[in-house]
């Protein structure tokens, strides 16, 4: 059984768009009981909406205005209100009502939140939005697509150690193939911070036996040749992760009903968080909520956490027996 | 009549594909000249594939080791035999000999010897590769895809000025829409880099009576509704660019037959450059010769350049009137 906190408030179709995703995601899993944060009208269209029976999968955890004049409305990205109830769900995570959270919400409010509300992973300081892109050879995991958009060589290093253990943990993947992305293969392409970041990942261990193999390119992303983890920073990865799914939605996916991913996994802070896409649809919610009990059912953010820890300490050791 | 030289030695196929490239572009176009740049044998197969009264169109300037030696493989990018066929390319649209240059090479080292070999436009310091996608609603012009690879406000702000005018004079766009892309559409979002970009963007007189709509998004290239013009910086939109075409390779473009473009003008320079993709098909490089040959014949380089010579001179009228 999985409990997920669900922003009623989140996202440019709010409250209706998240109400219709919660349904789906209700029928499509027995397993899942819902925490819905926000309007307790908009709540009870969901549990209305569900045979006598299913109601007691539905709770409530009110925020916004009280009674009818929160329902029906949608909520403004970056407004108080509906950064409320992103900290309500965040709050329902860090203290055991809810497993996990979810929000179509502003990712710059949900990362700062969680950060607050839940802390981060020792050693971590910039969170990242992973998701997983179905290419042509495989999936291939990209991250950051938003979380920190300043980019930093030592922030994209570590969250070259998060896709490692992200692709191991939550795909299955053993000895991970992690690139760095840039716009050119060639050693030397890219921009300072490419560059150096390039030289700090080939000394570099990372978790699940990963190896890194350099510089990929924005096609890399699709083709999935040779690669497993793409790595960028969230300025790139968001830009290149919308592109993808704009040229998807006019030319069809890689295979008929494969889309581009529509919600990210948090990684670096002590909970599960899944953040969908602003322009989510019922079905992106319903697949963010799928995604958040599938994350709280594998254990992927804290076993990603502890492998971080153990490469960390890996590290330090190498570093003080090294001369 | 358009006289091309084109590189023979650049791109991952030379000098075998440029040399397919440049047959398809003569066979498509009977106005063409082509002055081939590299080894004599490589220009020797392109004029023995055309029937007896069509060889004059071919000439050849030689570079590189001379004779066989340097006939049937592929110049490394970046090597100095690769970046010889590129200034000397270059020499023949400086002195005339060409009106235009094509290459496959390096796009760092091409940029390297236009602003070295043509020279820049007036008070340009960072030229822009730009290029044409088809979105749904129409072309969008794209810049800048790979030529200056670190992003300063300053430099969004004057290709910006590029983007208006070269949809003006290329594509007949009256009021081009120009937009900033970053990772969401509310103002504020994105890096420092962009929020300043943004504020400069909001005051700026844009050619042909561009108007700046404000932050756009990945999909916006791709789809294209309510704008004509998006700018980035080089890395951005590089990673952009190929992601959406490795979308497309694997789920066909946004119409049969159409695909993301695969050749970039080179804005910013005096003469009138075009960049094909490192892993150009001889078709590619067909469509990057015809990208050339249009642009000299629609003068759209000059009048470009005339364009924003006009507008830095209406700003600095306006800085003066202003108290």
């Amino acid at each position: 059984m999985s409990r997920i906190a669900v922003d009623l408030l989140g996202g440019d179709g709010a409250p209706a768009v998240v109400v219709d995703g919660a349904l789906r995601a209700c029928r499509a899993d027995p397993d899942l009981q819902l925490l819905l944060v926000g309007p307790p009208d908009a709540a009870d269209d969901v549990r209305a909406a569900l045979p006598d029976d299913q109601r007691r999968r539905i709770t409530v955890r009110p925020t916004g205005a009280p009674g009818g004049m929160a329902a029906g409305t949608a909520a403004e990205p970056g407004t108080g209100r509906a950064d409320e109830s992103i900290r309500a769900g965040m709050a329902a995570a860090a203290d055991g009502a809810a497993d996990a959270f979810i929000s179509a919400g502003s990712s710059g409010a949900i990362v700062t939140a969680a950060a607050l509300g839940l802390g981060r992973w020792p050693a971590v300081r910039r969170p990242a939005l992973v998701v997983t892109v179905p290419a042509v050879a495989g999936p291939v995991v990209l991250l950051d697509v938003g979380a920190t958009v300043e980019a930093r060589p030592a922030t994209l290093t570590q969250h070259a150690l998060f896709g490692a253990a992200y692709g191991a943990v939550r795909l299955g993947l053993d000895r991970p193939r992690v690139g760095l992305l840039s716009i050119g293969a060639e050693p030397g392409k890219g921009d300072r911070v490419r560059r150096t970041a390039d030289a700090l990942l080939r000394s570099l261990t990372l978790p699940a036996a990963g190896r890194y193999v350099g510089l990929v390119e924005g096609h890399d992303v699709t083709l999935g040749d040779g690669i497993d983890v793409v790595v960028t920073d969230g300025f790139t990865g968001n830009v290149l992760l919308k592109g993808i799914e704009g040229a998807y939605a006019m030319a069809g996916g890689p295979e008929p009903g494969r889309v581009a991913p529509r919600a990210a996994a948090l990684l670096g802070v002590a909970g599960t968080v899944v953040v969908c896409h602003g322009a989510a649809t019922g079905a992106d919610i319903a697949t963010g909520i799928t995604l958040a009990a599938g994350l709280h059912r594998g254990r992927v953010t804290s076993t990603v956490a502890r492998m971080l820890d153990d490469i960390t300490r890996l590290i330090a050791e190498q570093d003080e027996v090294s001369p």
